[in-house]
């Protein structure tokens, strides 16, 4: 706490002010009180730029899924599980957001009904009838006040970039980090990624490799950048 | 390193010379490259109960699922990911074990097909077809060679002593060890354990609540005791 408080006095407060909101992790699904569905997201990317916002002095809340991850310091946390928990928790502060950064990996299914009690196996095949999970990003993007930055993430492993233009304009999003879960560096637990980063008004830019702490400072620097316009 | 060599040199070495496997943790069962079916377990009571059996001199191997855990010092531990991983992990190994303690929670279906890409949603409901995996237990128990102890668990939601008695039966182990989702105290995550121990020979022991360390040490104290009948 005193080396944080001590590298916070040493780091510019450019994002004092600011609110922002980041999400983060998985979200796990429910088939009942044993089985779920979820993915892979250990959380890394969204932690780090929670961590970041906060030490340069934004007020930060984070909506986490479960990971095995510490709060960053000075960070808001906000724990969920599913995704219909995670748009109640995101919808709920956007009002009051600046920046809201969507880097969860929010489950698009899941279970059409939960059971109460632990399925018993039977000796043969299961079908699993799954509903589609309410779309946060798009209930932002459509609910978006003035001057507010929406910043979604899109991982791929097949035509990144034209899935994250696409989702990009159809979610009404001011940026989005694009990266591949096909390039080595990049990906679900590592330390660094692999990102491009496109904009609303058409340009990219394509950082090369680097830690998640210096492409979440990045993504700030950007919606910094945006904001002051 | 030095703390555990005491704390071992301290240590009753009654299980010297024994091979114990263990299992622990979930799995993780692909649907596409990203989404995966899973359980809530940490891995917790397989890690006590394999970090004890070293402790006293056991030769352990444990067979794990991805967890956030540090592997017990003195351990080999083996990394697997699905049902059917565990099942090649566990089998091929268990020809050389005297006692083998399934404490993993093996996931009982796997998405009938995997993916290679990550699936695109679309707007409404997905039916997925789940096929049932591999019964490792009762495939050991199966194959079990003479002299050889299999110890199995059961967490149930319900009817739990019944249940629990039929697959001690059915899988031929020689113990089981029952505990209830249900119950304040065992479970998921929790360092303490409700379990109710039951026998081959008809017998049952209920303990009270206790570590799961300590719980570690009574299934291994009872496989112990049922090797020198």
């Amino acid at each position: 706490t005193l080396l944080w408080g001590i590298e916070k006095a040493l780091t510019g407060q450019d994002l004092a002010g600011k609110h922002v909101l980041v999400t983060a992790g998985p979200t796990q699904e429910a088939m009942d009180p044993v089985r779920f569905l979820s993915n892979h997201s250990t959380g890394k990317m969204g932690y780090a730029i929670a961590g970041r916002a906060a030490m340069r002095g934004a007020e930060v809340t984070l909506v986490s899924g479960p990971t095995a991850l510490d709060t960053p310091k000075g960070v808001n946390r906000v724990d969920i599980r599913s995704a219909r928990d995670m748009y109640d928790a995101v919808l709920s502060r956007a009002a009051q957001q600046d920046f809201i950064i969507k880097a969860a990996a929010v489950g698009d299914y899941r279970p059409a009904a939960t059971a109460d009690e632990k399925l018993k196996k039977g000796d043969g095949e299961l079908n699993i009838r799954l509903a589609r999970n309410p779309d946060i990003l798009a209930a932002l993007g459509a609910d978006k006040r003035p001057g507010q930055l929406l910043c979604g993430f899109a991982m791929e492993t097949q035509n990144l970039l034209d899935n994250a233009e696409s989702k990009l304009r159809r979610k009404n999003c001011d940026m989005l980090v694009a990266n591949s879960l096909r390039d080595k560096g990049a990906g679900f637990g590592t330390d660094t990624n692999i990102a491009t980063l496109l904009f609303a008004d058409g340009h990219r830019e394509q950082p090369s490799i680097m830690s998640k702490a210096d492409l979440a400072d990045l993504i700030l620097d950007r919606l910094l950048g945006m904001s002051r316009r």
